[in-house]
């Protein structure tokens, strides 16, 4: 009789501020299990990884795999060398801890930890672009707009390792405000909260008179980027100037990356990205005025699909350091 | 008696739309000589690469020392693995022309070929940096503003050999006309060109009434960074005004690439690079006026001395290709 191999999997843990993303994952890049816990930050980390771990090890049992490696993408300013949070707003009580070595202590494998970022753009670079293309900037579409950078093949984390922050990039100085208390930055426009403030605007003006989302919701409760995406696939004039105001801010902003860095795909995903149909007409128009031609006719616009990024990506970027 | 390993130097050719500037250069990245002679792309590239290859046979002789590599730097749109030029409106005559190949035929080394910005971000990154920091954004400040990127110690090209275009990143939505055609880049601004315009603007409103510098030339004449310069450390308040206005937009460009690039430095050189005492204050403020802290305070900013970096660059770049 033959023997197989044993077969494998690594657990990619997605750490927000409010809730924590698990996936189960093959080597081949196939989720076999995905679940969503609360983070409970306030509960500090030991009982956090304790937590997770345990669901480790019925995932293992359940699945008959062996655990392969982990990774573990956090919503901040991390540390990937030492493997520790350097700031989250969010995620106070893990700061400064060491996730790698306690993870890796309890698994017994190799942990990749990184900002959930880099570890959404390293899922996108695989899944949603199968490695074809060496050079790849990944925007995170959501509440706040994330980065990440693939050059050559491998993640580009650069000196502190917070490279690829294309949220943050100014798209119209002295502009609306961001979470992270500049002005104009791209997420102020472009996040889910700056659709919504963009909305609240325009409902407000001229071309909201006529509204349904104003008629409907005069005091634009559950007003977010879906009804948005709804109401300006129904014609609704108001709605439809949202998506070309959000397309102006998101071509500054991938202008931005495709100018200094010449990749050869800018990959959109998140939640926002699902509203590809309205946002890629007006960016592809604003794209094609730039007078260099060169790079923006290289960079392919990309609109993924593949959902739960971030915790895929940091189990396919714990397979990748176990291997290396 | 003992024999030396015979001593060797490189060529590196900056080829520029009016002028040639080449510099002959020892592997430890000395300057033996430089040389400029006019460009004149008029005459076809034969003509040229015969013209420059005389030059470097003269300098041979006369050093006592062989040619180890060439290297070349294009002012325009550069196919670095071709070597030749896709577009350059100053060279229309050397588009498509294969120079690699006319170069490596006749000196018999071989000859790197890329666009000149790339050229000067890595003479700063070996001469002004000493090669200690892997991760640097270069930008060379002259009557256009030209940037190169090195990454993990070596020049980061992007997909087409573009990568590093810093001075088209959009630093004002409609702002000024920039030399490429598009409004708002940061080298509207921080060009030499863009200097001089907006020291016209201020000059002709309020703060110019009293300026040195109208009352001397009426007209405008003679109008460039150095004297605005000269004017600005005399306390003159208009050309003092000039260098707050530009020093806000490279801020902007800069914090771009560093948001985006988390870079270990910015190594700012060319001509208007001299006004370090004048730029470098009003940049460190605004620098340090953003939230993200971890990547500001990594990125130092360096002001650059060494001249013919293009030229010196191109040498040194054909060293590192002749070596590998």
């Amino acid at each position: 009789m033959r023997r197989h191999r044993p077969r494998r999997a690594a657990v990619g843990i997605d750490l927000g501020g409010t809730y924590t993303k698990l996936a189960w994952v093959t080597p081949e890049g196939r989720v076999l299990q995905t679940r969503q816990l609360p983070s409970l930050p306030g509960r500090g980390p030991e009982r956090y990884v304790r937590r997770i771990c345990s669901r480790v090890r019925l995932w293992e049992r359940a699945s008959g795999r062996g655990l392969a490696a982990g990774g573990l993408g956090l919503a901040g300013d991390v540390d990937a060398e030492r493997g520790t949070l350097r700031f989250s707003p969010n995620l106070k009580p893990f700061i400064g801890f060491d996730f790698r070595t306690a993870f890796q202590k309890r698994l017994g494998v190799p942990v990749a930890v990184d900002n959930d970022a880099n570890m959404a753009a390293w899922g996108g670079y695989v899944l949603e672009l199968g490695r074809r293309l060496p050079n790849v900037v990944c925007l995170t579409l959501g509440t706040g707009v994330g980065g990440g950078i693939v050059l050559g093949g491998s993640l580009y984390r650069g000196g502190t390792g917070t490279a690829g922050e294309i949220g943050h990039l100014c798209v119209e100085p002295d502009g609306e405000l961001c979470h992270c208390g500049a002005r104009g930055c791209l997420e102020a426009y472009v996040g889910a909260y700056g659709i919504v403030r963009s909305a609240v605007k325009l409902l407000e003006g001229p071309s909201g008179a006529g509204s349904l989302l104003r008629r409907f919701a005069p005091d634009y409760s559950g007003l977010e980027p879906k009804v948005l995406a709804s109401a300006a696939r129904r014609g609704d004039p108001a709605a439809s100037n949202v998506w070309r105001v959000t397309a102006h801010y998101l071509g500054i902003g991938v202008s931005c990356a495709v100018v200094l860095l010449n990749p050869d795909a800018v990959l959109l995903t998140g939640g926002v990205a699902r509203a590809a149909d309205l946002l890629l007409p007006p960016l592809r128009r604003a794209l094609s005025k730039q007078p260099f031609r060169t790079p923006f006719r290289r960079a392919r616009l990309v609109f993924g699909r593949v959902p739960d990024l971030g915790a895929v990506g940091a189990a396919l970027q714990g397979l990748e350091h176990a291997d290396s």
